[in-house]
């Protein structure tokens, strides 16, 4: 368990030093009507004021209308300004341009990536950096499209378990409504992060935890918690085969 | 001056110990009718076999039906397989959402992106991986296209200077009208490498050996090759404030 208060410390520190040394006029994050991104948008808004933020919603199949709605009404309460992007059309001529019907997981990545094209164009425009609401829950399984909702310039809860975000969102005074929704990426539809990675929110912690910083084995880990022996060896497969998201892309070196 | 065949050697054990090691299908390649993708290519049908690799020829304004046709004759050549997926519908659909009429370099990094999306999309569907034609001379100045042209899986010249791309690329055989092509990103009309980096690729290569892997000072450089002090400066610049475009976004510590 994070010290609540001490951590969103650090990340309003983290935002105003990391704004000022870029010289950028502000940040754009991408709104989805979920949790991480209320509290990053949050976050940004009490860290460099909520006229340094800005807000994009971007619907898109399979989002509900009530996600966007929350997500507005998010932008709204802090006094932070929005812009409605709608990705479907890009994405429509995404699929109509690719040579073959694209699988679920693949259009899920196209729309993940198509965010973050957007995400960039408005910070380009504006000279602002680009906000990411990423969790080191999500990040250690590589539980992100790669090169879409990761590509970002700033993480600011990169470091914050998920099972974390809850007293996070709290803190900083984040409605309740989106601390009970259930954790999705929505890219597409009935998706939902603890059925793709089949175990709770606090499980997965519970063993990344230890895993990842503590340095104990799968076997250690299952015998202490009496967590599944199975369920900790998949987790551990994900971290380990999800490097490469953590990196930048590999060479070979030919200078020495 | 690097050792041609030894480095040719060392990118492509690099690209079939990668291949081997993802246990993916093969390699997606974007051909852009330019000599950094036609060496990559040439490496990569070399080091996996022409029928492990997959070009993507992706047309959209600025780009000629010239080096389009370069592009597709370069594939034919090697015996690999190519799609040919235009990138302006998705470009035009993006810049009709966008709230604002994007500049110049906006859009031009909307172009780089949406070929990045459609590379990944390709790979995700076919379990490949992409395939980067990025140099050291590009990544080092950060001229690049962050979450663009920089986002692939595996980038086998990261550690070749540009000016040292020709030589490799006649090792491998590739034609020498690529050798010939003036460097461009072709995001738009007119742009080149050497004018927007206010440098030619032999006086950069000779700056950033000096300043990067020598760790000379921008006094003793000038001083010891004779090149203008700005131009030094204004390279060295460069180089230190594209320090984000070659690490991971971060993030506060929010753990101990």
């Amino acid at each position: 368990m994070v010290d609540v208060a001490r951590a969103v410390e650090r990340m309003e520190s983290f935002l105003a030093e990391q704004l000022a040394d870029a010289g950028a006029e502000g940040y754009v994050v991408g709104v989805s009507g979920g949790l991480d991104s209320a509290v990053a948008t949050t976050l940004a808004a009490r860290a460099v004021g909520p006229e340094s933020v800005t807000g994009l919603v971007m619907p898109g199949r399979p989002n509900s209308e009530a996600n966007m709605a929350d997500a507005r009404a998010l932008c709204r309460d802090l006094g932070v300004a929005f812009e409605d992007v709608s990705i479907q059309p890009i994405v429509d001529a995404t699929e109509a341009q690719l040579p073959f019907e694209p699988a679920t997981p693949t259009l899920g990545n196209v729309r993940a990536r198509t965010r973050m094209v957007l995400e960039y164009a408005v910070a380009n425009e504006h000279d602002q950096l680009v906000l990411g609401a990423g969790n080191r829950s999500e990040r250690l399984l590589g539980y992100v499209t790669k090169y879409g909702d990761d590509a970002v310039d700033v993480q600011p809860m990169k470091d914050l378990y998920k099972s974390d975000v809850p007293q996070v969102a709290r803190h900083v005074g984040v409605d309740e409504r989106f601390v009970e929704k259930t954790p999705t990426a929505a890219l597409w539809e009935g998706q939902t992060d603890e059925s793709e990675l089949g175990a709770e929110y606090e499980t997965i912690d519970t063993v990344l935890r230890r895993v990842v910083d503590a340095d104990q084995s799968p076997a250690q880990v299952a015998r202490a918690t009496g967590i599944d022996r199975e369920i900790v060896d998949r987790l551990v497969d994900r971290w380990q085969s999800s490097a490469h998201k953590r990196t930048q892309p590999p060479g070979p070196s030919l200078r020495e």
